[in-house]
């Protein structure tokens, strides 16, 4: 039997909440294969900006490796952007990590992490312009619900975070999985990335 | 200018991630008109089935009142039904809220604490029977994504949540403000309750 891959979320004071807790549901009911833990810069509770707080259970620097690295986004990335400490902790982390994932404006934070010189990624279309300026050297896709370039994924704004999961669970485990844990959350996959009904022509690129 | 209505959301051990912060993302993205406040049987860290823990900031027993009572789902609800000093405590509250919620099995929780007699009211497929049999007297309506009666809002499992969160929002402050929070977080709002994809003929009904 395989064992479980640990995913390590990354929390910053003003994190979304949706950001973290999306992915966490689909990934948190398969414990057999993937086990979650939250990283901060420290120890102990970390606000969002909608006010309830998480508990970070282990520090960055203090977390040897993780199989899966996830960054959410939040008003909070853009002074978490300024964390160098943090930033090369994630870079890190990500070195090694079998998959690095973002989730609306953290890939602003893994830009600036170094993580996406060269690469293709999104990010959520209402901060695009301060998102992509974090990856001066990134090929941004601004219609995209999420973005996969080798083993980094980056996912459009806050909700896109689930789609963006499901699709990492079917590249791992297959789609009828992937299925299967959007069944049991009652949600409807949005499984194409390329459908982004908050961009393009009509869309909300600021 | 209209004061903020307090959001009292119940957690308890092994609470469902996505019951809780699906529907928080959205109301605590309006600061000046919800404030959310983490209830839990005492106050501080409460984990959830999927294991992260969130920071509950009030005991119940020490709650005056909310304006919106939520009660989630998740594993831990069927061992939560027979803590009847926290089900006193959530009827008390309930009692004098403006509206009452629950997400998921949490409509097994309001049921055995008699807030769902001779009420109509829906909750997860996949745990139907289970959930359905804490309201002998409720009239649960197997195909909804939710279900309004009177003040009282239940939803269908998991994400379902957050379709009726954003149904409560158009209830209090409009449909466009509802439609704007769910472009926030770049989510497509399931607008229609009585759309079910997850239950009927075809669906998981257990």
């Amino acid at each position: 039997m395989q064992e479980a891959i640990t995913v390590g979320m990354v929390v910053f004071p003003e994190f979304e909440l949706l950001d973290v807790f999306g992915p966490l549901e689909f990934l948190g009911n398969y414990p057999a294969d993937f086990q979650l833990i939250i990283l901060g810069e420290s120890t102990g509770a970390v606000p969002s900006i909608q006010g309830p707080s998480i508990v970070a259970e282990s520090a960055l620097s203090e977390t040897p490796e993780v199989g899966i690295l996830m960054v959410p986004g939040g008003i909070g990335s853009r002074k978490f952007v300024n964390n160098s400490e943090a930033l090369k902790e994630i870079h890190r982390l990500a070195t090694v990590a079998r998959y690095v994932c973002s989730i609306c404006t953290g890939a602003g934070i893994l830009a600036r992490a170094g993580l996406l010189n060269n690469k293709r990624a999104t990010t959520n279309k209402l901060a695009y312009t301060w998102a992509t300026s974090q990856g001066p050297s990134t090929k941004w896709i601004p219609h995209a619900r999420w973005v996969q370039d080798g083993n980094t994924w980056t996912s459009a704004g806050v909700s896109a975070g689930m789609d963006m999961t499901l699709a990492l669970i079917a590249e791992i485990h297959g789609s009828e999985r992937a299925q299967e844990a959007a069944i049991y959350a009652e949600y409807t996959w949005n499984n194409d990335p390329n459908m982004d009904p908050f961009a393009g022509p009509a869309g909300l690129l600021d």
